[in-house]
């Protein structure tokens, strides 16, 4: 473990010793938050369970300013590897999670796009078929993603004229123990790279930007919304 | 019926003459790049195959300007309906493809990966496999997307400290009809989503952008390069 | 496929205006089994939630009559748009669906099937398992279909040696707030493309027909049997 | 469902009987045409490769005629179980495709479908994306299909006014070693189920029928087409 | 090779005989144990649902002996045929299940990951990745599996410098009707695999031994651990 | 459980020290038969394509002697980290891989699966259809595979009753360029998972061993045969 990190901290030094500069900083203020923060994360005392013994022997060995920082990125475990967050202990709670993207088309590929409303199976339609069906794919996608089953999938998709690009809005919904945030966030991934897919012979210099979080609702961390 | 044909056309009618009024210049210029735009797309003649005769003829009906636009989105028929584009006369070439796109985490979640760094199983990591996983089910996620071999898929994630933001680049190979940039294009956003999930507990704020093609290889086309 | 194309080249205004006409009196006798249809559907108050307000809003311009019809297919929206039904709201309970279907062989593949019984591994065993896996393919293969967990599956495939055609009955159960009818239609209709398959060599005149629901239970709208 | 249970209940050794007597005659008339209809089949002396030496041995157990009759079903090895085809040994060529289905829907719903051809995303336009996503998915649900790789997929469906009904084509392309008639007989059978997903909350007297192959080009048993 | 050859052309009958004589003596010792054993399994009298009534008569036919013994295999029908069992009927409880392997890597491939570990995205990390999704498939692959939603799975890869291999241990946890044995099983088997994978060109000789569950709870049988 | 919680509470810098000693003299004999080995491993000069300039810089400042061991794990690239082997420079070939297992069920459950061989539908037939489907699902469960068509997938299953248990020989078969053995390694992995599933409520101790490749042809490495 000593020895790992040693031979590591040579080529990268720099950039790890100013962040773990700013990791004492960050972690004074992100205690203060932990309890909003954290509603997605299991209490440490969970972290192990009975089988992984020698894993909780094994980490006391890790200085607690290190456990805390990696603890709170709650798919590492207190040993640094990759984890599934366990949610056996959750309450079961309606969860609602919103994202959104852009997919800039560039004006070309909009007006293309804009006089094909008037047709059926057009290209906004086959992208939201895709973000439906992609939002139940997550799980396989995403490889610490739960898999759980959606009440509910909306993927609505706008052309906004002002800046020649695609708003793509996408809503998923579940009652269970997790939440539905990745399911949201793939939802609208897709179905913009279906949008990407279908113009991309017209422009090459289509960009999908701003994938992103809009509101959550349901789980310990209760409601947000991005301040607008 | 009427009425909502009526009422569909109305908020529209504007965005919708001015885009047509677009469309007549844009085809014009189109024109002209037609060769090199239309490396990917199959001749108009091709477009119907002797089954879809009916649709032709049928399409006869549309004003050929209107037939002009609408072909120039490939994966729209020349009756307005979604198609894939049938690739069966095309001739086999090796093709690469390269995207790119960041993933803004703000400088909690920046400090949080980075120190993670030195542990095995970090995000990073993670993030890499989900993007070469996601490359290989591309076909089964963008609907009008050829399955395909890939010879190649390569996925790099590097810390950007200027920003406080993870900078993906994916790379996809195959040798055969069809391009690969959807695979590139698909492996760089899961590989984005999956660094979005193992971070969005420590902060709700992070963003994916500038989801888009840096270079392509291969093909009626041939190579094209973004400029820097 | 003259008729097919003879049908297909009938102006669409026509075949609209009868429908159109149509409808009228549609709505009216359906208005009386509203309760009964819509078991499966959700109040109108719930189609839009409170993130599609501009739907809402653009939806009241619709006349209401027109709004009704549309409502009828509860997987299209007002807005005469795909959609996912919502079912965070509905009750749990168990459900059962049982579907069937028919494999006409004709005589020669019939015989070689039947020949083959007295073998392990036989076709039907092979179908038989090909329904059973499929039916839990369901959500993947249908755009706007949940995705649950199913209690049970089970897949019957039986000779018939009346009009040489193998008979297929699917059964799905779950405990949950959908219905599993498309769990069951899913199951037989791969069971019967298996046996197909595994025929195919033998006759090309060989017909999957009658694929339709036989009986369920559970969920608003109870229990309904096909009449004998 | 009481002939079902009746035929059901007949002691299994006399259906078999009269059946393996009904397949003397069959081989006799098969014999003449195997070498139209066994284009798809591998030649018996390569049924078994060189690892499979026990079986062939074995298999000499097994009397000549019952071998004949039971390699004719090209997914049964000479065993009598269930094999994919090697097609290792087969030339490639350009293969297409045909297959077709017709969806019942009645007046009712056949009315409310067609009155929402005029908005876009409507139920057909879903089902076409679902045919055709489903068609690449052909390996995966049909047990011993082999994967390939499809150059083109194509459905399409029109509404048939005279008797209420769907009609669904599917075309699937693909150059290489074998058929492609699965990838599109399940590509209408699933654009035939996403049709009456859509439409089973008007219906439940919805059925899918006639899935068959209408056409199909390439391979060694050549062209092929249904005669009208 | 050679054994395996004269073991399979021994006439099944003799096989056949001799085991049917110790069923006998084995179930009157199952009976003793059948309620633990059962735990999994549904009440024979569940067994068939109401519309498999003719199984039912139909199974009359078969000597009771033989029915016990073959409903001993919970997946195998009265009438020896597969079957999903159905687990409607199970009360919900949360479940664990732990599995285990072994991948015998020899001391040169064992050198190669040992060495690699001091960098990351190493095999161990790559094959726990595998593990934890593959877990989320297993009821794509594991055909009468049902598919459940796993509320953790955790795969633990590690180094055994005695016998150069490497230690996988599995663990997977729903709250449900029905256990994650497969779960574990098919998450250590998919992590073996894929170290596998990434040794082979080191070495054609590693072996994945002892895959095997190691411990379980929840459930009608409660809890069981294996003796060490 | 105990000796390997006792294994992995050693430091691990004692286990890297003596296994980094072992590379020396392993790397020695290994250049001897790289040419051997590494059929399967693209030349170090292909490893960083021209857009991981980057990494080739970077990797400059690890020791060659590390480079050596670290690029003898085809999928580990020059900096350690996973990728997949581009196998885009290859030549095309007939690829053949045979794989096996044991899945050793102890006496009860033996009797049980051979009494259930008269049966149609039986365990055997199960597993071996999982097995064959398997294969074909390989690229999406081992992460770093390439996603290829397979010409011909076999599954043999057979009962040896001198030791209880289920001989499983799995082969799969494809032209191109990357080799096939996990397709074979994963079929009988499937397949022996499913015999798992279908015996583990008569027998909780049940194991399958011995998941090894037994011959491989094809592909630089030319021909290899387990000895016996």
């Amino acid at each position: 473990m000593f020895l790992r990190r040693a031979a590591f901290l040579l080529p990268r030094s720099t950039r790890l010793y100013s962040s773990s500069h700013d990791i004492n900083s960050t972690i004074a203020e992100l205690n203060k938050e932990m309890e909003f923060v954290f509603g997605e994360a299991p209490p440490t005392s969970l972290a192990g369970s009975s089988e992984s013994q020698p894993m909780s022997q094994d980490s006391e060995s890790i200085p607690a300013e290190n456990m805390n920082n990696e603890s709170i990125l709650t798919h590492i475990s207190t040993k640094g590897e990759a984890q599934m967050v366990d949610v056996s202990h959750k309450d079961i709670s309606k969860r609602v999670a919103i994202a959104s993207c852009k997919v800039l088309l560039g004006r070309k590929a909009y007006d293309l796009v804009s006089a094909n409303q008037v047709a059926k199976g057009d290209v906004l339609s086959v992208a939201k078929i895709a973000g439906i069906t992609g939002a139940k794919q997550t799980s396989n996608l995403i490889p610490l993603c739960h898999n759980i089953n959606l009440t509910h999938v909306r993927v609505d998709l706008r052309l906004n004229p002002q800046d020649y690009c695609v708003e793509i809005e996408g809503e998923a919904a579940s009652t269970g123990k997790t939440g539905v945030e990745m399911e949201a966030m793939t939802a609208v991934s897709l179905a913009g790279l279906t949008v990407y897919d279908m113009c991309k012979a017209a422009s090459k210099d289509i960009q999908i930007t701003n994938v992103r979080l809009e509101h959550k609702t349901g789980g310990k961390s209760g409601n947000w919304s991005r301040e607008k």
